[in-house]
C-alpha cells in the first residue's frame, strides 16, 4: 500500500481517489479551495461533482498543497486544464520532490494546443505518466469494469502506476505513446461532437458507424502526423474512448452536438449547457493543428463551420456525402 | 444506366432493389419461390422484410433465373449463404455469361468456415466484388446516409461496381482486401453478441468502450494471421460495421447477447428470436480459426462457453478481467 495524492476534486479526481483508496491505499485528495475542502472532509462525500459516493476511510481531505504532496509516492493530477502547469509548480516550490507524477486531466490547451504533458514539461523534466482511456468518472466510483492505459516515455513509470491503480474492476495496460493517448482522448471529443449532430438529425445507426470509422481516420492521420503511433488509435485511447463518450447519454459533447443537430442554434445550445463542452475549443486546436501539418480532416473542418454558424447541419452532411468516391483509407 | 441483377428479395436484396432502382437501374429481382416473386409482384412491396418500402418502377421482379440474369451488367448475390454456391452454379448452367459478380451475402459457411468468396471461387472463376460494410437494410431503403465497401481482388471491378452503385446517400469506397472485408463484416458478430451481453448485465459505458476496443484487437489479429490487412479493421469493414452493429436496437445478435446478458438462458434467449442470429455459428467458427491458426481470441473464446452453457455471464466477466496485466498490443 502506498500514500498517493490526487490534486483536484471534481468528478475525475474524487472517483479516482475512492478507486485507489479501495485498494487499501492511503489518499489524500487535495481540493484547491479550502472552504470546499472542509465541506468534502465534513460531509466525507462530493456532493456538487459526485454525488452517491461516500468517502472509504483512507481518504483524507487536504487543502495545503504540501501537506497533501509530502511523502506521496505517486501525484496524481486531475486539476482543471488551465490549473495544471501553476499547480505542478507550486508543489515544486513547496519542496515536492520524490514520487511519479501521474497526469490524468485531459484535453489540449485551448491558447497554445498543447498537450498536458508539454505543459507539465515545461515546468518540470521528469517524465511524467498519463492515465487516460474509456472511463467514465460516476462509473469507475461504482466500480464498474473500466480499463485505462498509463502511458510514460519511462515504461518503468508506466509499469509502476499500472502496478499501484490496477484493481479486479479496473484493469490497466501499459503505453509508451504518450503523444498517441493524449491526442487520441482530446480529439475524441471533436468525433463526438460529430456524432452528437447525426443523433441529433436522426440519420440512423449506418450513418454513425460511417462518421466514427472517417472520424477516427482523420484524427488518426492528424496524430500520426504530430509524432503518434497509429496503433494507439485502434486501441483505449482512440475506439475505444471514442465508443464509450458515444454510448453515454451523459456525455456533454455529444448532447452538445445532439441541441445542434435537432436545430437549436449553437449559441443558445451551449448556453444550455452548465458545463463547458470541451469539444469546442479542441475542434478549434484540431483545425488549426491540422492545417499547421497539412493534414486534410474535413469532418473536423464541418464541426467548426458549424459552431461558428457558418452552415447549417444539412449542408454540412450534404458536403460530407459529396466528396467523390474514392478508395478506403486514400485522402 | 445498367441492367442489374439483384439475387434474392430477403430485406438486404430488396434495399439493395429499391436504393438500385433509385438510381434508375433497370432492376430484376429475383426470387427463389415462384410464390413469393407473384406475390411481390402484385404488391409492389415485399411485406415481410421490409414492409413500408414501396417498389419504384424501375424494380421488376422474376422468379425464373435465366430471365432475371439476362443481358444483366452486374448480378448481385444477396440470397441466404447457405444456398449462394448452388445459386451461381446454377445461373452458370442457365447460361448467365458477362456481367460482374457482386457479393452482398454475410457471413461464414458454417460446416467449412469459408467465407462467401471462397465459396463463390469453387463455382466460378471470374473475380467476385464484395460489397459490405455498415448497411441496415431499413435504413439504406430509406435512403438515410451509408457507407459501404466495393471490395475486388480487382481493382478495375471493384471501381466498376462502386460507380454502378454510389449515389446520393450512398457512398462506396474501394478496396481490394477481400478477406479483411469478408472476415471483419462477419466477426463482428462475435463482438456484438459479446456486447449484447455487458448491456443486458448493465456494465455501464466504459465496459461497452473497453469490450469493442478489445474484440476488435482479436478479431483484427485472426484475419491477419488469415491474410487480412490490419487497416481493413480499422475502416468501415471493422470499426465501422461494429459501431452500426451496436448502436441498433434492431441487431439480432446484440439483442440475444442482452437477453443471455439478463440472465435468460441461451436456449431459451435463440428460442425467443424469430430469425437465426448469425453470431452464434460464426463464434464457433471464429473460435476453430483461432485455434488453427494459434491465435489468442479471449473474448470469442467466452462467448462460446457462455453459449455452450459451461458458464455464467459474470464468471465470463471476471475471467476477462482477471487477466495478467500487461502492455497494449501484447497479447
Amino acid at each position: 500500500m502506498a500514500r498517493i495524492a490526487v490534486l483536484g476534486a471534481g468528478s475525475w479526481g474524487t472517483a479516482l481517489a475512492v478507486h485507489l483508496a479501495r485498494l487499501d491505499h492511503e489518499v489524500r485528495l487535495w481540493s484547491r479551495d479550502p472552504d470546499r475542502g472542509r465541506d468534502l472532509e465534513a460531509k466525507r462525500e462530493n456532493r456538487i461533482y459526485l454525488p452517491g459516493f461516500g468517502f472509504p476511510p483512507r481518504i483524507r481531505v487536504m487543502w495545503e498543497l504540501e501537506r497533501a504532496t509530502g511523502g506521496a509516492e505517486a501525484i496524481v493530477l486531475a486539476v482543471p486544464s488551465l490549473a495544471l502547469g501553476a499547480t505542478v509548480e507550486k508543489a515544486l516550490g513547496g519542496g515536492t520532490e520524490g514520487g511519479t507524477w501521474v497526469i490524468a486531466t485531459k484535453g489540449l490547451e485551448e491558447s497554445t494546443n498543447r498537450r498536458m504533458s508539454e505543459v507539465f514539461a515545461a515546468v518540470h523534466d521528469r517524465p511524467p505518466v498519463v492515465l487516460a482511456g474509456p472511463s467514465l468518472a460516476v462509473e469507475v466510483a461504482a466500480a464498474r469494469p473500466t480499463t485505462v492505459l498509463a502511458a510514460s516515455v519511462d515504461a518503468h513509470r508506466a509499469a509502476a502506476v499500472q502496478q499501484l491503480v490496477h484493481g479486479p474492476a479496473f484493469r490497466v495496460y501499459t503505453s509508451t505513446d504518450v503523444v498517441g493517448v493524449e491526442l487520441g482522448t482530446s480529439l475524441k471529443n471533436v468525433v463526438a461532437l460529430a456524432a452528437g449532430i447525426v443523433d441529433g438529425m436522426e440519420l440512423g445507426a449506418n450513418a454513425r458507424g460511417a462518421l466514427l470509422t472517417r472520424g477516427l481516420a482523420e484524427i488518426t492521420r492528424l496524430g500520426v502526423a504530430l509524432g503518434a503511433r497509429r496503433e494507439t488509435f485502434q486501441g483505449l485511447a482512440g475506439v475505444g474512448d471514442l465508443v464509450t463518450t458515444c454510448s453515454s447519454p451523459l456525455s456533454r459533447n455529444r448532447s452538445l452536438g445532439e441541441a445542434i443537430g435537432r436545430g437549436l442554434g449553437v449559441r443558445q445550445a451551449i448556453a444550455g449547457l452548465r458545463q463547458v463542452a470541451e469539444g469546442v475549443p479542441t475542434t478549434r486546436s484540431a483545425v488549426r493543428l491540422a492545417a499547421r501539418a497539412g493534414v486534410e480532416m474535413p469532418i473536423a473542418e464541418q464541426v467548426r463551420r458549424l459552431l461558428d454558424e457558418e452552415i447549417e447541419p444539412l449542408e454540412a452532411v450534404r458536403a460530407l456525402m459529396s466528396r467523390p468516391p474514392r478508395g478506403e483509407g486514400e485522402e
